[in-house]
Order: C-alpha cells, then sequence, then structure tokens
C-alpha cells in the first residue's frame, strides 16, 4: 500500500498546493489547500508540512500562488513580487536549507525567463516546482538504492523523527533505505523514536512504516538506549535538515544523543539525505543555528497540560551531529564514508549544496 | 514553601491513608484516602503513589488497613490474613524493592509481636509503619547531606524522573541533594527531564523544586544530549528503585541512556538512594526484572492518540544502568565511590539490603 501523496500541485498555473495536514495524522488524514504564499508559509510554520525536500517543494509552489495575482501588472512588479514572496517564504523555517535552495532555485529560474510575459514566467515557475518535485522523487529513490543493503535480513533498524514519504514527494530518505531493503525481501524490525516534543515518530514515522506493511514498534525516546542494550539494533537511519561541508548534520533534537547511544553500542550510524540537504558554504556544523520553538509544544503538546504554569522550557528544534560519529551519509549520488570534507567533495559535484547559498 | 506531605496516616489504627494522587498533578492537587488494601494497591499499580521509598512506606500502612477488619477473629486468621495482604500487596510493582522490604518488615515485626492480641499487634504494625515512614523523613535528609557539596556554586544539575518528596516521605533522594546544596546557599540551574512516558519530570519534578523555588527548566528527554553538549550541565543526579551488589541501578527507563550521555561529556552522574533500595542478594543488575508497561501509556498517554491504531508499543518501566557509568553513590550512610561490590560493602551495615529478601 502506498502511503498518499504528501505534496502535490492541483491544476494548471491557477491552481493551488494540497498537502496533507501533517498535525492531524494519525488520527486523521486530511489535506488542506493552500491558495496563498501567507497559507504555504503558515503550513510550514506549524509543521503542517515538515521534513526538509517537503519544505522545499512547498516553498517552491508557495512562490507560484505568491505570485498569481501579479501576472497582469508589468514585469517589474512581478519580478518585485517575486523576491517579496522568496524573502517572506524564507523566513519560515530557519533551519532548513532545502528552503532556501528551493527559493534560490526558483529565483533563479525567474531571472532565466525574464524576457517572457509574466504569464510565461508563472507558467516556467510551475513547471519548475513540478521538477524541483519529480527531482525530489527520483531522489527518494536513488537514496533508498544507495542504502538498501546496508539493512540486513533478520536485523533491527532505529529511526528518529520522520524522514519518510511524509517528509519528501515520494517515499523518504532515511524510511527510503528501510521501504527499498523491504522491497528486496529482507526481514527487519523498525524501532521508532516518538519523537518528542511534536511525535513525528508516533504520528508519522510509526503510520508510514504500518501503512506499507514494515514491521514497526513505537518507543519513547528514552528506550532507544535500552533497545540497543538489549541487541535489538543493528543501524540507526536518521534523515537531516542541513549538512555541513565536513558531514556534521543538524536534524531534529534528539538526534545527536542518539549517534551517541549508537557509538556506545558499536551500532553503525547512517545519515540519508539528498545533496540538495548540503550546505558546503558551511565548514562545520558549529554555524548551524538551532531554532528555539515555542515553549507550549513541550508543556501542552497533546491537548493537556503537562507541566506546572509558567515554567521555564528549553526547546531547541535541532541538533548537531558531529560527523565522527556518522557511519556513512546516504545520498542520491551513493554513499559517503568515511563522513570528511574529502569524501562529501568526492561524492557530491562541485555545484551542489553551493547552488542555494 | 514546603511540598505537601505525600502520604501520611490519618487518625489511629483504626484510621487509613491519606495520599496525594499524583496522577493529578502538576494541574490539581487533590488527596485520595486508601481504607483498604485494595485501594492501596490500586494506587501503587496505577501510579498515584509512586517512588522506591513512598511506596514501601504506603504498602506498610496498606498492611493496616487490609488488617482492620480482622482484629475480632482469633490470632491465626489474623495472622493468616497478614500473609495474604502481604502477598498482595506485593504483586502492584514488581521492580520496587522497597516494597519487598517495607512487606517484609511488617511480616517480622508482626511475627515478634506474635503473643499479643490482633488489637494489640496492629497497633504494632502501624507503629512499625510510622517508624518506617520516619526513618525515611531522616533518610531523606542523611542523603541531602550526603550529597549537597557536589552541586557546584553556578553549576547545572540535570535529573531524570522523580526521586522527590514526592517520592518518598520527605525531600526526595536525588532532589534531596538538590534542595540540600540549595540551602547551603548554592545557586545552579535544574535541568528536569520530563521522563516519557508519564512525566514525572515534567507533572512532578518540575512542580517540586518550582514550589521550593528551585530555578528549574523543564526539558524534552530527547534534548539531554544537546543540554550537555552545550556546556550547560555539570551533574547529573537520579534516583534509584534497586540497586545491586555492584552498584548496578534500575531506575526509570532513560536513566542508563543519560548515564551514557553524561559520560560522553564527561560529566558526573551520581545515584541517590537510601539504603533499604540496596538488594545485596543480586551479584549484578543482570538479574533485576524489567516491569513492562501497557502501551497505552504511550500511544494514549496525554488523553489524546498520538499513534495509529494497533502499533507495536515496547514500553519497559526500567533499564538497568552499569555501576561503571555510575561516578558515586548517594546514601543516607554517605557517598559510595567509586562504586564497586567492595566499597559498597564498606559503606552499608552487612544486614542493609538482605533484610528484605
Amino acid at each position: 500500500m502506498q502511503t498518499p501523496r504528501t505534496i502535490h500541485w492541483i491544476g494548471d498555473s491557477s491552481g493551488f498546493v494540497r498537502l496533507i495536514d501533517q498535525t492531524l495524522l494519525p488520527t486523521a488524514l486530511q489535506y488542506r489547500d493552500c491558495r496563498t504564499a501567507e497559507e504555504v508559509w503558515e503550513a510550514i510554520r506549524s509543521l503542517r508540512v515538515r521534513g526538509a525536500p517537503a519544505i522545499g517543494i512547498a516553498a517552491a509552489m508557495g512562490v507560484v500562488v505568491g505570485l498569481q495575482g501579479y501576472v497582469v501588472g508589468g514585469r517589474d512588479v512581478f519580478l518585485a513580487r517575486l523576491d517579496e514572496v522568496c524573502a517572506y517564504l524564507r523566513t519560515s523555517r530557519p533551519t532548513a536549507v532545502n528552503l532556501f535552495w528551493a527559493l534560490d532555485r526558483m529565483q533563479r529560474r525567474a531571472r532565466e525567463l525574464a524576457a517572457l510575459s509574466p504569464r510565461e514566467i508563472l507558467d516556467g515557475l510551475l513547471h519548475e516546482a513540478l521538477t524541483i518535485e519529480e527531482e525530489d522523487r527520483r531522489m527518494c529513490r536513488s537514496i533508498g538504492e544507495a542504502g538498501a543493503d546496508l539493512i540486513r535480513d533478520g536485523s533491527g533498524v532505529l529511526t528518529h523523527c520522520n524522514a519518510g514519504g511524509l517528509a519528501t514527494a515520494d517515499y523518504g530518505t532515511a524510511l527510503a533505505v528501510i521501504f527499498a531493503a523491504s522491497e528486496k525481501g529482507r526481514r527487519f524490525v523498525v524501532y521508532a523514536d516518538e519523537t518528542r516534543p511534536l511525535l513525528q515518530g508516533a504520528r508519522l514515522t510509526a503510520w508510514e512504516l504500518k501503512q506499507r506493511g514494515i514491521n514497526v514498534t513505537l518507543i519513547c525516546d528514552s528506550m532507544a538506549a535500552q533497545v540497543m542494550k538489549e541487541g535489538r539494533v543493528q543501524a540507526v537511519v536518521v534523515g537531516a535538515d542541513r549538512i555541513a561541508a565536513n558531514g556534521d548534520t543538524a536534524n531534529k533534537i534528539g538526534t545527536y544523543g542518539v549517534a551517541l547511544l549508537a557509538r556506545a553500542h558499536d551500532i553503525p550510524f547512517y545519515v540519508a539525505a539528498p545533496s540538495s540537504t548540503f550546505d558546503l558554504n558551511l565548514p562545520t556544523g558549529d554555524a548551524i543555528p538551532i531554532e528555539q520553538r515555542d515553549p507550549r509544544e513541550v508543556t501542552h503538546g497533546f491537548g493537556t497540560q503537562t507541566a506546572p504554569d509558567g515554567i521555564h522550557v528549553y526547546n531547541p528544534a535541532f541538533d548537531v551531529t558531529p560527523h565522527e560519529l556518522i557511519t556513512a551519509l546516504i545520498t542520491e549520488k551513493g554513499l559517503i564514508q568515511p563522513v570528511d570534507a574529502a569524501n562529501i567533495r568526492r561524492v557530491l559535484p562541485l555545484d551542489v549544496g553551493e547552488r542555494g547559498l
């Protein structure tokens, strides 16, 4: 069974974005239509759409809806609006490099088409957004293919957060590896960290894996060490939001801890991500800004107040896993192992990861 | 400001147990009166009262309420009922050694008093339960005193779960160390892991610390590694449910992971526990049974369904931290450091930890 489409475009360049409202999963599968840049911004900000590649696609499509009202004005007004929409959408999530990458790509495409009419530019921008989506779809398959053999028959695999079909156009990055291994006939168990505070593991990863018939067991984040100690895990596979030139990887809060626990138990730790997630202008992960999110995600995360009134909360959205803790990077261009700046440069073309900056 | 009394006895030996219903904290402070052994069993089972020392006190008082209807029968019936009540209360929580310790102590006391009338034995048993409570109160103060100097001025302290006043008769074990350091004028920040699935850190520890004016910041369990990496933590202090002869420590799920993370960041990791928590008949932690709890704690923990229908869940209540990861044990008899069987034997009297078995 296939997971429903995370995000897609309905109609021609006068159409709109349709996306699964992931905040309602797993108890309701409901689509949300975004017909303005503001609605796309809000969907990204509120994590109705999340996951670095899916955010990039949403933002690219958001540029198109944000420009629809401007095709009848002149070209200068249209192009000024383009920059405005892109600058605005950039503010929706500070960490996901794919967001900036996709918006830069849309702006570059508009410049290439600048001699055309606004309507023709808009058509070209929709085509570019759909190309980003299609490339993402192929990327997921390539990542799955590159990583499938890392999952051994009869093994256990732990993942954190959701780097699945819901985070991409197709079947994910970390989960692509799992799906591809399953399609090759491997049998294994996936342990899904629930991933506090927003429970993407419980709500999304567990749901996706179950939908596709993968044997999945849900655990709390605090149980990962025990599951490893019991010998139940032979590999960890996670996604990434941003990878520095040396391989340091920003991903959902808790990833760094899981990497340390994997190291302590001699379990390989893999990061699966497309080349668009690499930010080769960042020499290391030290400069990656860590988004701080609303304390209420921790204190009122489930509609119920679970902490005292007025309590201080520290709620970083991401952490950075040093490259030394990463056994290999799994990209659509192949495996990068060991993880260091030279190997990353060798596997990724020179322009990759710099296009967005 | 003092935390309200976790558990106490109301009246003479015809009275009853009054305890804070901890499942309702932090939004409601409500007492629950237990007038039967079944009500005490349920309170322990449902974690209305939790924490190894508090469970021991509740169980001891539960023996008294369980015998109240039997003072008018003969002595043999009374003593048979005693054994029945103790066997029953033993089934409420499998891991907490203090439960067994307290019940054994009550049975031993009854045998010492066996020549008296059932009413006199009952009075003696109430006295024994109140003595356990009073000893626990003194124990908390002694643990605080023993550990206070481990908390440095200007530092950060991380704790997991709740080993505070709500887990004991007075001001806790791990939190006793924190309270005692605060009373000595030290200024520091406590990072409280929320402690999934039941959020004892968010609901209880954060509440208790705030009540007593301690500077506390709540984090998700998955954030501990990042908080350590940022240099915010100079010591970890946790409680224990059962400690083997070599120092291996069973405590709330997630403790073992925190110990590994502390080791990776060169942060001292302390376990604070009374001698009644030691089980010197267990050579190592390998034989400690790990209680498995209801999957709904993970999937429906906040009144909201947060995972797909029918998902597999692994929900161990405890894990075991190997003694090598523990910098020191903080007991009412003083510090045990380094943590090994010989040092434990040296600090604890020979009978301690064997009384219960």
